[in-house]
């Protein structure tokens, strides 16, 4: 195996300045560069992967921040980020934010230093003065911000469709439990969609925010609780994930309210989840993995400098089961 | 900010000296070697991770391979190492290996090329042999290697648990659904423990084992599908997966058996969608987030030559809910 000394024999220049090339550190001439380059190349020096990174200026890492793993949403994102990077000859560097700022702002920071050769954001308690500092490639989950592409499922049809699928049931009292509205998401539209389609066909409705912890199951558990003491009427639920869905079911259960006879619910991203509770939940389902592709490809696209579209929207699809 | 030249100068020795003993090659006595620590340190030299990583011998990254992160089991148990990891300040590798052979022996090159400060396996497709190659700390989820120390539940007396509860109400003719049990893991002691338990009890049973891939729905409802058929008389189910357990409910269901009424149904796991199913399913808990952390934490005692133990077995603890 050829090493340093080898390669710098060959390409007529010190130790220093292969050291120099490969830690792309001082003043270095094109020309040398492409000297030391091509002795490497000769040589088929092989520094290890850690070097390389530098050589090539690429670590073969893409980082992924999520909420939090375990939330099924997420897992299957994070999946299909896996399987695509894999395809690239990349590594998935994972990191829960626990939507706490200081730890996503940590790991983006950490990630820098891993010379990472991109970042998909798929948690957003951050400002956006936090992602303009960013020189990585960066693509945002369900996040609109000016210069940076996002992927997102068509978050507004999904909102209308769960509605108008409620009404034309002949649910007259409409209850909508979402995600934190404080969070600048593009889930948001969801709501605003579900609402306003809502009244526009005359029909009731009351809307419930959670926490902005994604994943307090106590959280979901005394929302529902209280929705169905101060509404004990309700008849059609929109839920804003598969998992809200599974919960206001198993209260269904527990008040003795029959679903579909009593009562309707539709949930929102069709994971697995969805299709193996019983009764199956009706849901407005994005497709996850295209998503995930999609995300790998605009860390791609922006490394190589090729054109890529700023707006990734996905259409949903309304996957009928059991509960409506 | 100081360079290399710096270094090299503060430390009396040339450039290459620096780079040599930044990148661990050549031959650099050790009094040189603490010289240019020293001046590294006096000057505050912060060179960045990929170059720090190559100065201390760690990269701060752990890797993970899972069969599929998707799974509930492994995305909970994911969590739980990922905020450990970051405890001790080190990132995430996620793998998912889609249990082929080729996929984890190409991962665990690559996180030997990133010089990985250990690998956490949990997914077991390989032969012995490739493990014992390696060179990094490594623990092992559920199986059991010579050598490498090991996090694993109590399968044993899990399996024992679920079949004497469902003989204590009364089920008289038992199926358990279970893993391949040619992989060579140790989740297959439920399956002997739970036939031996059933067999000293006189009670009769079957045992069904699904495929090779950990996550094929089509499989669960094949499986299930054709016990029902040939069995339409079971009144107790011990799964091996809060999943799996979760296709029997949906069957029972579609079937019109009453759960559990006709039918009793005992998971395992406890992954959080043992709790949101409606009726919420009945279990023997492996206590995931304690065995990610202690995963996590024999990486680190082997890297840092503390004394560990090889064989980390955790208590199963029975969560009765609605299916018995």
């Amino acid at each position: 195996m050829s090493t340093i000394n080898d390669v710098a024999e060959r390409a007529g220049v010190s130790v220093t300045t292969v050291s120099r090339v490969l830690n792309n550190r001082g003043y270095i001439s094109e020309k040398t560069r492409q000297n030391v380059y091509r002795a490497m190349q000769e040589l088929q020096y092989q520094p290890n992967e850690i070097a390389r990174s530098l050589l090539r200026k690429q670590s073969n890492l893409i980082g992924l921040i999520v909420p939090e793993i375990s939330h099924p949403f997420f897992a299957e994102f994070a999946n299909a980020v896996e399987f695509h990077a894999y395809q690239y000859g990349c590594k998935l560097l994972l990191c829960n934010s626990h939507r706490d700022p200081d730890k996503e702002r940590e790991y983006i920071e950490m990630m820098r230093r891993h010379r990472v050769d991109g970042i998909i954001m798929g948690s957003h308690t951050l400002e956006i003065e936090d992602y303009r500092n960013l020189n990585n490639p960066i693509v945002t989950l369900d996040r609109r911000i000016d210069g940076i592409p996002f992927v997102a499922s068509d978050n507004e049809r999904g909102g209308e469709r769960a509605a108008r699928l409620l009404i034309a049931k002949g649910c007259r009292k409409l209850a909508h439990i979402c995600g934190n509205l404080r969070l600048d998401m593009l889930a948001n539209r969801r709501t605003y969609a579900f609402e306003r389609t809502a009244q526009e066909s005359g029909v009731w409705f009351t809307t419930l925010q959670t926490d902005m912890n994604v994943f307090d199951q106590s959280e979901y558990d005394r929302i529902i609780a209280e929705l169905f003491e101060h509404h004990p009427d309700i008849d059609g639920v929109f839920a804003t994930s598969d998992i809200i869905a599974a919960f206001v079911l198993k209260w269904c259960r527990k008040l003795g309210k029959q679903v579909p006879g009593d009562i309707r619910i539709v949930g929102y991203d069709d994971v697995r989840m969805a299709s193996w509770a019983s009764p199956g939940i009706t849901t407005i389902r994005q497709p996850i993995a295209e998503m995930g592709r999609t995300a790998v490809e605009l860390i791609r696209k922006q490394m190589d400098g090729e054109p890529y579209e700023m707006e990734n929207v996905f259409p949903i699809e309304l996957v009928e089961r059991e509960t409506t």
